[in-house]
C-alpha cells in the first residue's frame, strides 16, 4: 500500500483522459469526479475504476468526444443525451442544467439517457449545495438485485443522493445504494476469505446465503431491507424508482437491459434504450420560504440530531455527510492509499498510454 | 367482525366531517382519502382512525373550517399553509396545485405546514395518474423512530408513495414507510402475544428487542435496514429526507416536535414550526419524452418484472400497487370488514353525533 497526494492522482487521471480524447475541460470535469470518490472514502468508485473506463473507451462503448444535447425540454425539466460520453461528463453537465433551470423556474429536474458510469451519486448532488439549492442524484447500474420473490438480477445498486445546506452546521449529505450494503464491502469479506451477513445476498435459487461468492456463484443483491420480512419490498419499490426516473423517462436502457460496467460483459442484445440513465433534481430552497430560514432551521435539525443520545456513548449519532467530510479532510492534508493491486493497475496505464505516474 | 359495503362507509364518515364543521366539498374529499385506505387494505389509516381526527378535533388541533392558502410560490413549486385543518382535505389541495404547476412548468412541487395526517401516502400520489403524471407524496408523522445508533424517537414512520403511470398496464404504485413494517403489523402480533423479528425495533437502552410491546415501553421502530449492519443508516437518511422536505421546507414542526396524532399527547413546547408537514411532486411524463413513448416502455418494464423467474413458483413478483389493487377490487364487489374494536369505535361515534351507522 503506498500514498499519493490528491494532485498527483488527480493529474494522473486527468493525463489518461486526455490520452483517451478528452479535450482539457471535459478531462479536468471528469478528474474531478473520480477524485471526490477516492477523497470522500469510496474507493471502488475513484481511480480504481480508471482502468475499467479505459476497458470500455477501447470497446467503443465510451465516446471521448461526445456531443452532449438537449433533446427535450419545458420551462423546469430537460432530457439530455449523453451521446455515449463518459458519465463522469455527462453527469455535472445534467446537473449544471438542473442548478439553471430551478434558477428560473424553481426547481430543475433533468433525466439522461445514453451515458455511462457517473462516479458517486453524492458529487453530483452536492453542486447544489453553492446556489442554496437541494441537489438529488441518482443512476441505474448493471443488474446485480432481485426484487422480492424473484431469482433474476433486474435491478443496479441504483444509489440515491441528496444534498441539503445548512448555515452554520455543514450540509446534510445521504448518498446510499438501495441494498443492504455497497457491493466493495462484500469483496472485502471475499478478499478475507469471511461470510457475509444473512440478508444481504441470495443464491441462484433465490435463497439467502451467508456465502460471500454468492453474486458473483449466480445470486443476487437483495434490496435494502434484505428478507421480506424486514421490509425488502421497500427496497425493491425504491431501486425500481430510481431505474424508472433514470431510463423509462430519459429513453435509457432499464431493468435487466441496464449496460454492465465490465467490459467483458457485453451489453443485452435488442436494448429498449440507449445507454445507461441518470437522474437530477436541483430546488432552491428559497422556492418555499426565504433561504436564511430555511438554513437557521437545518442548523437546529443537524444540531437536535447530532446531539440526541446514543445507544452507545462512544458513537455519537451521525449526520448523513459527516464521515465522508472527515475522511475528505483526512485525505487533503495526508494523501491517498492505494492498495497494491489498484497502483499495479494505475501502472500499467501509465505505461500503456506513456503517461509519468 | 362486520361487513359494510363501501357507500356505507364513506357516507358515515363523511357525516361526522359535516357534523365537525366541514362543508360539503370537504367532507366529501376526506372521506374520499379516508377510505382509500380501507379499500386499499391499510386498515390502520381507514375508518379506524375516524375517531381519532374527531378527539383531536375536540382538542381544537384541527379546524374543519380552515382557509387553506399559500403563502409562497414560484412557476415550479408552492408552500401551503394549511390552517390546521384536515390532512384529508389539505393534501388532495396541495396535491392539485402540484399538478396545476406541473401543466405550466413541467413538475409541480408543493410543501405543506400547519396540517395533520393526511390518510394514505399513495392515494394523493395517485392523483397525478389520469393527468399522465408522476405522482409524489410524503409526510412527516408522529416521532416513533430512532436513528441508526440513537436511544430517542426523533423521527415518524414517513412513508414515501410514488405513483407512475403505464399505458396497457396498471399503474406501479409504490407507498411504504420507511421502517422495516408499517405498525400496524407490530400491533397484531400485540393482540396474538406474539414476538416481533429481530430487526425492527429496539428497547429503550437502543438493543434490538424481539418484544412486540417494545416500542410502547420506551423502545423505538428501528429505520428501514433494521441494524446498521443491513443498512439502517440508509433507512434514516430516507426518513430525514422526508422530514426535511415535508417540515423543514414548509416550515412545519420537524423531527421530534412533530405534533404526535393521539390526543392524549400533547403537542412538543416551543416548537419550531406550524402543524405537520407533508411534501408533493408532480411531473408530466412528456416534459421527458413523449408520454406514448414513456407509457409503452413502462408496459415493458411491468412485464419484464411481473414475469421474472420467482422463487416460488406459487409467489410470483409483484408490480408495486398490484396487492392494493385487488384488494380494492375485492372489497367494492364484496364489502369492508372492520373488527369489532373498530366497529364499536363507529357505533360511538355516531351515538355523540346522532347519525345513522
Amino acid at each position: 500500500m503506498s500514498t499519493f497526494s490528491y494532485e498527483q492522482l488527480h493529474g494522473f487521471a486527468r493525463a489518461i483522459f486526455i490520452k483517451m480524447g478528452s479535450n482539457e475541460q471535459d478531462a479536468l470535469t471528469a478528474a474531478n469526479t473520480l477524485l471526490s470518490a477516492d477523497l470522500r472514502g469510496v474507493d471502488s468508485h475513484g481511480v480504481a475504476r480508471l482502468s475499467g473506463y479505459v476497458r470500455l473507451w477501447e470497446k467503443e462503448r465510451i465516446n471521448a468526444t461526445p456531443s452532449i444535447k438537449v433533446v427535450h425540454e419545458t420551462p423546469s425539466t430537460a432530457t439530455v443525451d449523453g451521446d455515449a460520453g463518459l458519465g463522469l461528463v455527462v453527469a455535472p453537465f445534467a446537473m449544471k442544467l438542473a442548478i439553471e433551470k430551478a434558477k428560473v423556474a424553481g426547481t430543475g429536474w433533468v433525466a439522461v439517457k445514453n451515458s455511462n458510469h457517473y462516479g458517486i451519486a453524492g458529487y453530483h448532488s452536492m453542486m447544489a449545495l453553492e446556489h442554496d439549492m437541494i441537489g438529488m442524484s441518482m443512476t441505474n447500474a448493471s443488474p446485480l438485485v432481485s426484487p422480492t420473490f424473484s431469482k433474476e438480477r433486474l435491478l443496479g445498486t441504483n444509489p440515491i443522493a441528496v444534498a441539503i445546506p445548512a448555515n452554520e452546521e455543514p450540509p446534510f449529505v445521504g448518498d446510499f445504494a438501495t441494498t443492504p450494503a455497497a457491493n466493495g464491502k462484500l469483496e472485502v469479506l471475499q478478499r478475507k476469505g469471511e461470510d457475509a451477513p444473512l440478508g444481504w445476498i441470495q443464491d441462484k435459487e433465490g435463497k439467502g446465503t451467508t456465502n460471500s461468492h454468492g453474486v458473483k456463484e449466480g445470486g443476487a443483491w437483495m434490496p435494502l431491507g434484505g428478507t421480506r420480512e424486514h421490509g425488502s419490498h421497500k427496497g425493491y419499490i425504491l431501486g425500481s424508482v430510481v431505474d424508472i426516473f433514470s431510463a423509462v423517462l430519459s429513453g435509457a436502457n432499464y431493468g435487466p437491459w441496464a449496460p454492465p460496467f465490465v467490459s467483458y460483459l457485453e451489453p443485452a442484445e435488442n436494448p429498449p434504450g440507449e445507454g445507461l440513465g441518470h437522474f437530477f433534481g436541483a430546488m432552491r430552497v428559497d422556492a418555499f420560504r426565504p433561504a436564511n430560514d430555511f438554513k437557521n432551521h437545518m442548523d437546529n435539525w443537524i444540531r437536535r440530531f447530532r446531539n440526541s443520545e446514543p445507544t452507545d456513548p462512544n458513537q455519537p449519532v451521525v449526520i448523513p455527510g459527516d464521515p465522508e467530510r472527515a475522511m475528505e479532510k483526512e485525505r487533503m492534508a495526508n494523501g491517498i492509499n492505494l492498495l497494491e493491486p489498484v497502483e499495479k493497475d494505475l501502472k500499467a496505464l501509465a505505461e500503456k498510454f506513456g503517461v509519468d505516474f
